[in-house]
C-alpha cells in the first residue's frame, strides 16, 4: 500500500516557518555529574526546525525517531551531532532543542555537616544554524533578605525564597554546579532540604547579616560571571516571593548579545 | 432533519456516574462585596450531575445553557436553583457547582493609610443533593515568622509568604472578609500591596513580636472558626513557604465531617 | 522620625539592570470592548524599570502607588502616561507594563444562533524608551484537524484542541476582537462553549473539510497579518495538543524585528 | 551551647492537627519496573504526621533526615517501615506519604513496531494509623472520540487527548503496567510518541470505530477493576479536552469507601 506524504507537499505561500516541531516531550536522560560522573534524570524536551518556503509541512514523527537513535546516555553529550542529524533528515536551515530538567545536588548542613539532596530545575538549550550556539541554565533556590526593612526596623527584617536564575554561553566548559555556586553566593544565604537547630541558627544569623536587595543579586551575579573569562555572554534574573507582599520582586540584567 | 441523540440511549452496564460534566469553563461573575456591594470578577466553573446507571451520557450543552440563564449578575445569589433546574433537565440525583475566583479588597497601610487593592482566591462550593450544601472558601497570602529560629539566632528569624486556606460551611449568613479577617489577624502579619517605608518598618518589627508555626496558625485559625456559632463545619489549611528551604511546610485540621 | 532611604543610596558596582520591578501583582481593570464598549476584568501586572548604574535600588512601593493614580478604569487607555510618570519618579531610562488578562466575547452557535460566552487570554506589552511601543496579544482556542490523518485513513481524521498565539505591532488601532477572527478563521474550526446537536454536527463537518497543519495555521495567520497595512510587526504561533499523542506540536513564525 | 527546642513546648489550646509536615520535596527515587526490574526517576513528595495536642510542633528536620536513611532505592519498597519510624520518632498517632512522579514505558508502534518512550504521571500514597494502607495511582493520557459527533455527522468526529485517572487499593500486588492497561483499553485509542503514516492510519481508524464518551470510559475503567480480584477499592477519573470547546468534558466514579 503506497500512504502518500503530505508532509512533503510544496507550498506556494512563500513563507518560511522560523521553528516547527515537537513541544513537551517527556524523556529520561542521563547528565554529567562533577562528584558522581553521571546522574539520571527527567526531561522535557522541545526540538523545533526551521522549514524552508517550498515544503508543506515537516515529519514530525522523525524529531522522535532521530532522539531515539542517541540512546538516552549519550544524546547529552551530542547535541551538535543531534541537531545536524536532525537538519540533513528535514532539509532545514537551522534546528534547535531545548532540554529542561532537575538536577540534585548533595549538600552538607553548613554546622552539623549532615547530608542532603537539593534540586535545580536547569537547562540546555542548543542550536545549530550556520554555528553550533549553546546556552547552560540553572535556577537556584535561595534566601533573600531586604537591607531596607533591617535598616528601619527595630529588630527582625523580612526575607523569602528568591530564585536566580543564570543562562550563560560559554567558550570553554562550565559545570551546572559552577553556576550554582555562583548564585548561591551572592543571595543572602543559599538554602538546603535539611537543617538541624545549629543550623538554623546559622543561616537566620548569616542571612541577617547579609542583607541583598534583588538589584543587588543580580549585579553580583554579573560581575562574577564578567570576571570568568569562559563564559562569553549571560542573562541573570532574580525572582523574590517577597513575605510581605503577594506579587514579587524582579531584577534582570541581559549581557546576552554583547 | 431528525438528528439522533446517542447520549440519551439506554446503558446497561448498571453503574452510576458519581460526577459528570463540564470543567474548567471561565465565566465572568459578579459576587457580593462586604463594602460596594457588589464586584465584577472572573471564574472559573466545573459543574457536575451524578448520572443515572440506565442512561448513557449526560447532554453537557444544557449545563451552560442553564448556566447562560442565569444573567452572570444572579448566578451566586441563585446557586441552589441552578443546581435544581439541572438536576432536572438532566433526570438526576445530585448536581454539583464549584466557583473559583479571585476577590479584591482595599486595604491601608497600616501606619501612612495608602489604600491598595490586594487579591484573595476565593470559592463556593455548592451541592444538591436531598440536601443543598454550600461551602465558601479563602486563600489568604500572609507573613509567618518561624518561633524556633528567632528564639535560637542572636538576631533575626526566618520567614515567608504564606498561604492560609479555610473552607466553612455555616448556618447564619458568613461574608468572606469574615473569612480573611481571621486568617490575617492568626499569622505573624498580614500583606499588602503597597507599603511606604513607615509601613515596612511596622509589619517586619509585628511579625517579629509575633512568630507563629504552621501548627500555630492552624490552630489560631481553628480556635476562632470553632467560637462562631454561625459556623457548622470547616477545614484549614497553612503552606509556608520557607526561605530556608526549597519545599514547603504545610499543616491541616478538618472539622467538616464532625 | 527619620527613616533612611537604603534604596537611594549610590551604587559604585557601575552596572545598569535592564528591569527591575513587579512581578504578578493582581488588580482589576476595564478594557475596551467593540460590543459593549467596556469590559470588567482581572489582570495580572508586570511593571519595571531601566535601574541606572549609580542608584543602589529602585522603590518599588512607587510602582504600585503611580499604578492607583490611574483608577482602574482609565489605566488601560492612558499606557504611556503611566510609563512616563514611572520613568520620572523613579529617575529611569526605560519603563516597561506587561498586563495578562481573560477577554470574554459572546458568540453565537453557528447553526441554534444560541449565544454563549468564550474566554480569550489577551495581553497588553507596553515600553518606554526613547520611544512608546505597544504590543497586543490574544491566545486563541481552536480546532485543528490533521491533512494527513485525514487523507490516510479510510474514516474520521485525529483532531484536537490548538492555541493559536498573535502579538501584533500597529501603527493604526486594531482590535483585540480583529486578531482573534483572524485566528479563528486560519484554524481547521472555531471554539464555542455551547454546541447543540446541530451545531456539534456542522462543526465536526466543518473541521473534517477543512484540515490543517499547525505549518498551515501559522502561515495563514502570517498572510493576513501581512496583508493589514495597520500592522507593522508580528508574532505568530501555534500549539496544537495532539490527540495521539503527549506532547505537542508547535510552529512560530516572527516578524517583530523585520 | 544548649538550644532550645520550641517545637518541643506543650501546647494548651487542646487541638490535634490532622497533619503537618513537608511538601513539594523533591527527591531522586528509583521504582519496580516490569520489564526492565528497576527505573530511575524523579518524584515529588509530601510526608505529614498526625500532631498530638500536647505538642506545640513537630520536627520537621527529622522527616528529612529519615528519609535520608532510606537509601533512595530501597524507600518505595519500604514505606511501612518508613512510615512507622516516623511515628515513632514524632510521637505520633498516624504518618502519610504521597510519592508522585513520572514513570516511563517503552512501547511499539501498532504498525511499523518502531519503539518509543511514553511517559504516565504515577503515584504512591500510604498511610499509617492503626493499619496500613497504600494507594496507587496512575494518569494515562488517551485518544477519545465522541460517539455523538460520529453518529450525527456526514464524516469525521471530534476527538481528542483525554487523561484517565485511577487510584486503586489491592489485597495481592498489581503493577503499575496493569492499570495503565486498563485505562488504555478502556479508551478510543490509546497513546504513543511515534508513529510513522501507517501507524498513523492505524490510530486514527481504530479511534473512529471505537467511539466513547468520557461516561463510557470511566464505566469500562470500573468494570475491570470490579473484574479484578486483587483490588478492594479505587476512584476512577477521565479528563477530556474537547476539541470543540475550551472547556473539559469530566466524569468521576468513587469505589474507595465501600
Amino acid at each position: 500500500m503506497k500512504i502518500p506524504d503530505i508532509q512533503n507537499q510544496s507550498d506556494s505561500r512563500n513563507i518560511v516557518i522560523d521553528k516547527v516541531g515537537v513541544k513537551g516531550l517527556r524523556y529520561p536522560i542521563v547528565v554529567e555529574d562533577r562528584i558522581n560522573k553521571t546522574q539520571h534524570t527527567v526531561a522535557e524536551l522541545d526540538i523545533y526546525v526551521e522549514l524552508p518556503h517550498y515544503l508543506r509541512g515537516t515529519h514530525m514523527s522523525r524529531f522522535v525517531e532521530i532522539l531515539h537513535h542517541y540512546h538516552q546516555e549519550a544524546l547529552i553529550g551530542n547535541l551538535e551531532n543531534f541537531l545536524n542529524e536532525l537538519k540533513d533528515s528535514l532539509q532545514a536551515e537551522a534546528a534547535y532543542i531545548n532540554i529542561n530538567f532537575p538536577y540534585f545536588i548533595s549538600k552538607k548542613a553548613p554546622i552539623s555537616h549532615i547530608s542532603s539532596i537539593l534540586s535545580y530545575d536547569c537547562e540546555f538549550s542548543a542550536s545549530l544554524k550556520e554555528e553550533y550556539d549553546l546556552l547552560i541554565g540553572v535556577r537556584v533556590p535561595v534566601t533573600s533578605l531586604c537591607p531596607c526593612s533591617k535598616e528601619i526596623s527595630a529588630e527582625g527584617a523580612h526575607n523569602q525564597r528568591s530564585i536566580i536564575s543564570i543562562k550563560a554561553r560559554y567558550q570553554e566548559f562550565v559545570w551546572l554546579e559552577e553556576l550554582i555556586e555562583i548564585a548561591e553566593s551572592s543571595a543572602s544565604c543559599e538554602i538546603y532540604s535539611l537543617l538541624k537547630r545549629v543550623d538554623e541558627k546559622y543561616v537566620t544569623e548569616k542571612a541577617y547579616n547579609n542583607p541583598k536587595f534583588v538589584e543587588d543579586i543580580v549585579r553580583e551575579v554579573t560581575l562574577k560571571l564578567e570576571q570568568d573569562d569562559r563564559i562569553t555572554g549571560f542573562l541573570v534574573e532574580s525572582e523574590n516571593a517577597e513575605s510581605i507582599h503577594s506579587h514579587n520582586a524582579y531584577a534582570l540584567i541581559s549581557r546576552l548579545h554583547k
